[in-house]
């Protein structure tokens, strides 16, 4: 049983760029019991285009005697500030002028999403973070979690790493012009029954080929013809996947959270960040993905070695970046093993 | 001194799909003499954007003392069917209807490119040829020649293998549909002063991430800012790249031409083909760029392997699938050991 809800607050939130947002809202979903010490928590980030969610995105590693165990923890998931699935976004309505923000709704950063899950777990009364687990984008906020906060007792970051490289960078900004592209993104001013579809899906297609490895798309589709001569099967899935986040994505949203991710960096603006990061002595899984295209898993191995009790770990997988939402079986192992280290120091 | 000329021959051609080019015209762009057997011939293969200046495009391999030598051989540079650069293709008029054919230009394969390329040689009395070289898309007809055609002394195959992976394909796919998705595209009959600018610029910068590598764009952009805070260099450059191509090239003429490198596949249609590269005994290099991420370097391992005596060679090089265009100190002792081979041979 999960609990669905969301939190408004009555404090605008000023953005690292400075925008204010009036009433800033979060949706989150939780499981589990909170104990008396308020501290048996485990935080779920999610990535680009997830929501609160998390036992069905993060089904293989969630439930009883597996990496999140809704019987002994206090699971929440958060949507991220910017999504389309319940916090504070694009899609929601602008107080100032009662329609959706659409592209009024200001540019954010890892560390304002993260920033704004630290006043929902304040609001909790929370006290400490077992836990807080998160792949790409969601790792990218697991990370600033453990420089932002105090709370974190241990942490899972998967495929990403310290910084988002200029050739993400890249590959993001291609999306985000297959949007621009489309005639009617309207400067991001899209009416309601005319959102720029095809832009949209082309910025999924483009990333799906980057999520994936060149082996991942030899075994699911060979040089195979869909229908006859007209296309490869290869194109029919691509459409595929664009059509489906089409039904369930905000193109401004889209946009917002790939510069989002693009800000991700540890060191921006933070001249003291080599102190911050010696300090940062709880134990740390950093896990690579052998076949990750976009975060390619030295990126995360060059991570670990910068956070003094992290440890390296690398999944084996045909899967690509994609892998962190498939590996379940190599994930389940790893977050145990994190946990057990937990106890024996309580010890 | 090179000779720029162009062949229209009278015999309709017509291609694999089975359409028909009335009156096909070949460019082509010459260095140096024919001997007395007319077979000190070097032909040139040239890749999806390229033309038929390969002493441009091939500069450090190119010239006295270099793998491509004008003073020693014949070197032929044909401009490939479905181009834009002076042989048949979209951009050129169609008899029927005296306008250009734009999308009415068939689909053609790689080894529709080389058959018009075998009748230009044909024309020219060409008895053999001494070396077929070609990186990426050049690398495919320099592979198919080997296969079609008895000439070839000698070949280099630089990062490419021997089919276009559906990985490939699906980075292929993502470029046409970004064209597509242009309303100056029109079905692909646009018109000369409206062509679909920013489709095809979105192509080449979805291209270009795939031609480069994440260090690459690490050491030449970071994650430095091109103006105050508004974009970050790498996307400057992106969109620079994209404006460019847009200048030079013509939109139907990237489709067709992504489609010919999608039909790339030596099997395709050849139930005998093992006995075929059994029977392709003359020496190969099959080079690989180990930073290559559109067509890593074990494909050209895996191809040589398949080549009775070839061998395989890698570049080492921060520059990703581009290197063949850069890194000439390594391409030129390559080239030039397979030509002492064969004098050796024919010693």
């Amino acid at each position: 049983m999960s609990t669905k809800q969301s939190h408004t607050f009555k404090k605008p939130f000023v953005t690292e760029g400075g925008a204010t947002i009036p009433d800033p809202t979060i949706a989150y979903q939780t499981w589990g019991k909170l104990n008396a010490k308020r501290d048996n928590v485990i935080l779920v980030c999610h990535a680009l285009t997830g929501n609160t969610a998390a036992d069905e995105w993060f089904e293989g590693i969630f439930g009883q005697n597996k990496g999140l165990d809704p019987n002994e923890h206090f699971i929440i998931c958060p949507n991220v500030l910017g999504s389309c699935y319940g916090s504070s976004g694009p899609t929601s309505v602008n107080p100032e002028t009662d329609k959706p923000y659409r592209a009024d709704f200001p540019k954010v950063t890892i560390r304002d999403i993260v920033r704004l899950q630290q006043q929902l777990l304040d609001e909790l009364d929370i006290n400490a973070i077992e836990l807080v687990i998160g792949g790409s984008m969601g790792g990218m906020q697991a990370l600033e979690w453990c420089i932002m906060d105090e709370r974190p007792q241990s942490a899972v970051l998967i495929g990403m790493g310290e910084k988002h490289r200029p050739w993400a960078i890249g590959i993001s900004h291609t999306q985000r012009q297959a949007i621009y592209n489309d005639p009617s993104w309207n400067n991001g001013f899209y009416t309601e029954d005319n959102p720029p579809k095809k832009g949209l899906a082309l910025a999924r297609m483009i990333a799906m080929n980057s999520y994936r490895h060149p082996s991942d798309f030899d075994e699911k589709f060979g040089r195979r013809l869909q229908d006859g001569q007209s296309q490869y099967e290869v194109e029919s899935y691509l459409n595929y996947q664009g059509e489906k986040l089409v039904e369930r994505f905000d193109a401004v949203s889209y946009v917002r959270l790939t510069q989002a991710m693009d800000s991700h960096d540890i060191r921006r603006s933070r001249p003291r960040i080599e102190e911050t990061l010696a300090g940062l002595t709880i134990p740390i899984a950093v896990i690579g993905i052998d076949s990750d295209m976009l975060y390619p898993a030295v990126e995360c191995l060059e991570l670990a070695t910068k956070l003094p009790k992290a440890r390296y770990e690398e999944i084996s997988s045909p899967h690509g970046h994609d892998a962190f939402l498939i590996e379940f079986d190599q994930l389940n192992p790893i977050i145990k093993s994190l946990k057990s280290e937990l106890s024996e120091q309580a010890v």
